[in-house]
């Protein structure tokens, strides 16, 4: 039985770390379609959210019953509770990635993205789609030098969003109200996919170490 | 040592309602500092929330002790699951709220909404406010009934935020781009609040009857 346990427990780690391969792909195809205008690939990740969703509900509902069924303590204990957070905090990474797509879908023809942002939006997508992978990683090999790392491309997304807000706030953002508040969104959508990475990679440090990081350096779960 | 287990049971949702009247409170100040452009009461907002994050520390450590030393089962079990993740959203929504406070610190002495939206801010607010309260109640009370009306009040919410979007795009939007990308920031703060507070109650719920609602009708948590 309690080999079934440890067994249970790591397909569960398993089933994360494939979330985390899945939000991470949502968050490419999302950036695609925002930039390229790609109705067909928009309509892909807003559909495919609703397997992110179940998916979240089959491992809480998995880690729970493990919870309930063996009590375990110590560390396995901190492992259970950290993964029913992580894999909320996934779900919430997928349904960003799908408003980011429902702006594309919204727009369509057009690009919701002007021409003069497209550069810092693809950094973005590129921040955010290796944060969700090295949060993806940081679960599997429970390292917390790749945990580390992550802060320092969260501090990159701020610095990326403060740019496109010099470029959104100057006297001469020359398109449309719309496209504004578009990017502002998008901008908020992207910077919130980077922070719950971040905050995964803060609850791997939780797990292996039993101590929360510095809060200071870490945005808030 | 039963009785202490309660007693400390007890103590931790008395800190959960506690903590949900400092957050309908946060609210209600920063929509104030928001909508009179009160730099004094944006700056307690913003500094009160320091508070807000230390509960959330404690009551999170306090919930998994309890969890490690007592390996509750069913129903006690569903609930220190499910605190750990409302205190978490408790946190968040106060987070939140000090999002509106550091807009209107950053316009002050100028007013972020213009004079066209300002009673769509003050329903926002209050209908914000107000599910928060509920959402502290539904905890204290375990009433289902009233995590159910929370999902009316959740599409009064998406309803603001529509008609917010029609004055925000229409083609005779008279002010600057500055302001359209602060109200769509707040009109998305305001909302978030909401979602958590609906979630709070969906998982009352489940912590009640042990199965989450249907749904669709639900925000995800």
């Amino acid at each position: 039985m309690r080999d079934t346990y440890h067994e249970q427990l790591d397909d569960i780690l398993a089933d994360l770390v494939q979330m985390s391969q899945a939000v991470s792909s949502a968050v490419r195809s999302s950036t695609t379609a925002l930039l390229e205008a790609d109705l067909h690939l928009a309509e892909r990740v807003i559909s495919d959210d609703e397997l992110l969703d179940a998916k979240q509900a089959d491992v809480e509902h998995r880690a729970f019953s493990l919870l309930a069924r063996q009590s375990p303590v110590a560390g396995e204990l901190r492992t259970l509770v950290a993964v029913m957070r992580m894999v909320a905090e996934l779900e919430r990474m997928g349904d960003l990635a799908a408003h980011v797509a429902k702006i594309a879908r919204m727009r369509y023809p057009e690009k919701a993205v002007p021409e003069t942002l497209r550069a810092n939006f693809i950094q973005m997508g590129d921040v955010a789609e290796k944060m969700v992978v090295s949060a993806g990683q940081t679960l599997n090999d429970r390292n917390i030098q790749v945990a580390q790392e992550l802060r320092d491309r969260d501090e990159e997304m701020d610095e990326l969003r403060r740019t496109q807000f010099r470029v959104l706030l100057g006297d001469d953002w020359p398109y449309s109200v719309e496209a504004a508040v578009d990017v502002a969104l998008l901008g908020r959508y992207y910077e919130r996919i980077a922070d719950h990475a971040a905050s995964v990679a803060r609850r791997v440090i939780y797990v292996v170490t039993g101590e929360f990081p510095e809060t200071e350096y870490w945005p808030q779960p």
